[in-house]
């Protein structure tokens, strides 16, 4: 009998990046489910999964439905510092949670811990490191698929975490929060690649605090860096589903709108498939979302991908690519949208004349 | 042994509004489930009722928890002309699930059906009559706690629905989906709130395909319609939750954004207090909201009128009012957030400056 | 030998309007002069006249060239109680300038004045008529062709100045400065229009505070007023250069961006030529600008206009029709602009991200 | 007996520059007088010279009154390959309008050419610089103060430019009409500059084709290029009048507006008074207009460096500083706007709710 939990068939993450095919990431929970009413804005922790699991696995299932090959374990911030002693029941039921959704199709569990909130005031690699190995412990016990080192803004603390998390053999990801000015102690975004390669990182990108255009111009930098050094990485991104061109060193949170306001800067589906394309031609093949990035996105990513991937995600059984379906509405002007070239040039109206295209941020 | 589905000591609908109470209606399901991969655009039917009732159940929950003190059954254009055989166990099972989350709290369940697509070609009043006594039946049969008629385009047909729906001696509701300009016969919206009246609805106003300032508008009128005709009904809007200044007649679905570029016109919680306030001092004592209404919009209509209702919803337990959870961010700026001033005077930023801030309709 | 200033062989303003010739009016000298370095906000009076009469005659010459058929003096305001004894020189010497530039031409010399000061505090209506009879006085002794009383705010001292200025038998014109919700005592448009019209004024309509479309509604409600009291007289609009959808009663005065933030708001010439088409077709036959009409906006009037008329303004020597000049360039996608389509349908940008389309006026 | 024409008592362009004084350009003739309706876009030549020479003098008197110390004879692109036979009359008359306005204050004269149209096609040396050579002869005959040799998209022209210019002894000022991203062979800020001060030119900058912002940019880079190198210069602005952030390489021409809706672009006062602030900051000591400068924004320059320089312009007699003639205006919330804070931080609305902020060039 096998052990519960253990991944069975499924081609493993490196697998199936090194054989050239690429990989759909899930979206944003902490977002999502403070609009749903499951997590607190501000404290941004997943008690969710125990308090309300059955709204995490909804979520996961909807990534899932929508082309996800990858389901992160809700984690995020999870440590014992953050959440006292609920922060390993926390981290087990997550690892059960999106394992019994991603045993549903064929995707993996990925174990996710984030930067910790020690960093900015400590350094002290050692209580880091056992933070990082606490949470790694229980993604070992659970078996996940691999592991993501993610919202990192300091590389040094980020290859802390690619250091601990080699510890148990499995794949490493990592993911900074930085956008093309670098990290917060101005390490470029080519150097941050290089370190992180050379500290062992399987996959290196950024994720979350910058907009589609903002992330792949980070990640074009981080590639850079690797080629002129010589590296070889499989690169990620997982940019937010706000556009944020405004935003200065610090990302969205130093916006005026975050994180209350941010509505006008959702990203329409059809800006995600140009981001899509955009990753895929910069030679990126894990391509996911991040805060504001709801299924409808995450399908967005599978269909712009369909081509490459060979077929569509079960979520598009409602959805007529482009617009498709509108072509039997009874007024004309409307069946007219049921094409590529109108949902590609559309300029959407905020209906809100009295607010700006951009904000200062406030710092 | 009492019957399933039987309300027990809740108050019904008409008490509550008689006896001055507020009501707080639920959101929309249409637009968020598409954005959750169960519903299809163009279509807009709800065979996610049957395919995926999981995911309508915790829709409801969400909106419960959301402080909604009734829930809709999810039987929007569940027609036999639309479904065709489906129909019949589409209205059962989503009485069922509404039920099933009402029960668990205090919400009644309303059973809802809407305009035909028969009406446009035939005004077949027999059969049209027939299909809206198709869904009654069920609605009986399942005992819902009153009827809701909505999303009128022609008040004529919004007074067939109610001389149907009076028939089970259920409290009836019936809201238009007309602007300020009135039905598509130019029944402006005085006079078809006095024809609903007459007809003998209890409850009286607009839901969908304008934005909540619109909206607002047309429920003025309605209200002195009904003044200067010296009849009495109980108000109700439920407006979308996208802003739309630029709608014609038609509505939203006339602009170029609708349905797949909506999203720079989605409200934000704030603007959703702001119309709650303003709705409740026009004298509209149900106040809910149609497509584009999330969960945390229905909380907001739920925290603005908790002076007046005497509690918050469960799910203010992860909102702190006025964003006064961010008050112990590391950052000062942002702290400097966690204050109703702040987000009552934001006028956020659509990161597009491509892009417009109004559109022309198509129609 | 022929008296000085007395008008030659040019059909009066009468003639040319009883016989359906369109009138082409002027543009604004205060705001134009201002930033020429001559008129000083605020004040808004004309001592320019007298020390920098070239600036002055430089300016009628550029409307004349442009295609006006009408030289306004510039004696805006020019009262006893705004310029004490300064008043009689500068209404003098503004007659002498505008005859010697129209006496170059086929346009008309109108005397104008317009609301004073007193009549918010006093209503003194003997003061009130005695400051318009000073100016008269000196518009008979110079023998202008006709007279313009504009810019009321207050029906009634419209009136007053109609009744002082037929005293001497020339054609009045009179326009009040008000939008579609009337006067500053809530007289409609169409009952300003009937009371001027009863007066005895020959030309009626609007002039300054509101942009383009705002004085083309305000427009069509005083056609309607006449209509309904089966009155006639010949209409005139002269609106602002400057788009503003968003005042309100109290009109751009109001904006927080009047009087030195109004540059983005600034029509193009198409914005005009659109202008004055729409005014014809309503039966506007007096069309001309207020503030914010520079002398190209006055060539775009003549330009529209000059299939009715039958030639073009000498301006036009030094401008194609919709861009046609630029068809010579050495850029194909700058050539690509020389066409009607283009400009037809262009819509500018600002330049300005941080900048709204709309500002909430100040009252 | 003087010689008419030579400067008398006057301080030359490099005595002022060398002692620290700053300089105060003019603004733009083309677009002005085109406004005018002396010039014709998409030609830009400037026959109003001779055909229209009191409207080119009024244009003179605007800028000095608004406080330039230099006045630029109107002869751009008055070559002989641009005009034929006129060239001569032209640059002779435009020098004697220039000269007979400067000696009514303490202007200089600046004769000033610019790029051929020749080099695009030929890169014929020996051409190009007999044209130049050509216009220089008669500045010389007029005797101008110094020279300018403006308007350069290509560094290589440019220097040729000044090779000629510097044949007569007087002192040579050079613009070119780039952006950071450098002149149309990739030949950056930096090394343009650095190419301009080795070939000779005593004072080094750019004109037109970019906006405050942008050109200040360009400044900040020649700055940079000259220390670097340890060459030594005058640095000198004249950039456009309006915002451009969304050029390209190619500057205004290419983005949709040009030339004919630029409207919204165009800068308010206050934002040439925070130009002229930077500019200054930056070290450029040589403040001016382009294309779109009119002469209250030259005044603005003016009245910012009021403290610098000492004294205000003529033309602030019909100016308060910051607004401050409103302070006795009738409305209160006009009277609000007497006052710097107001006018520093308003974001003006464009009045265009269906225009972007932004374009996209056209190449």
């Amino acid at each position: 009998m096998e052990p519960v939990g253990r991944p069975r068939a499924k081609k493993g993450i490196l697998e199936r990046l090194d054989s050239r095919e690429v990989v759909v990431g899930d979206g944003g929970f902490l977002f999502t489910l403070e609009k749903r009413g499951f997590v607190k804005a501000g404290l941004w922790t997943p008690e969710a999964v125990v308090e309300h699991p059955s709204a995490v696995r909804q979520l996961h299932t909807e990534f899932l439905r929508a082309g996800a090959d990858v389901l992160q374990t809700f984690t995020f911030s999870a440590t014992e510092d953050n959440m006292e002693s609920k922060w390993e029941n926390v981290n087990a039921v997550a690892c059960d949670l999106a394992r019994e959704v991603a045993d549903g199709g064929n995707a993996l569990v990925a174990g996710g811990l984030c930067q910790t909130s020690l960093y900015k005031y400590h350094k002290d690699e050692t209580r880091i490191k056992t933070l990082f190995r606490q949470q790694l412990e229980v993604f070992a016990r659970k078996n996940v698929d691999f592991l993501i080192a993610e919202y990192f803004e300091h590389v040094e603390e980020a290859v802390w975490a690619v250091d601990v998390l080699r510890e148990v053999g499995k794949p490493v990801a990592v993911t900074m929060c930085i956008g093309p000015e670098g990290d917060m102690h101005d390490v470029t975004p080519g150097e941050c690649a290089v370190r992180l390669a050379q500290a062992g990182a399987n996959i290196i990108g950024v994720n979350c605090r910058f907009g589609p255009q903002t992330s792949l111009q980070t990640m074009r930098l981080m590639k850079e860096g690797l080629r002129d050094s010589g590296l070889q990485a499989h690169l990620m991104v997982q940019c937010l589903g706000f556009h944020t061109p405004d935003c200065g060193k610090g990302g969205f949170v130093d916006l005026p709108e975050y994180p209350f306001g941010l509505e006008p800067r959702v990203a329409t589906r059809w800006d995600i498939q140009k981001y899509t394309r955009e990753a895929y031609n910069l030679g990126v093949r894990y391509i996911g979302g991040c805060c504001g990035f709801e299924p409808y996105h995450i399908r967005a990513i599978a269909e712009e991908l369909a081509p490459e991937r060979g077929f569509l995600p079960l979520a598009s059984e409602k959805h007529g690519s482009w617009g498709s379906t509108l072509d039997m509405h009874t007024k004309p002007w409307i069946r007219a949208r049921a094409r590529r070239e109108y949902w590609e040039n559309l300029l959407p109206a905020s209906g809100r004349p009295f607010c700006p295209s951009l904000s200062k941020p406030d710092a």
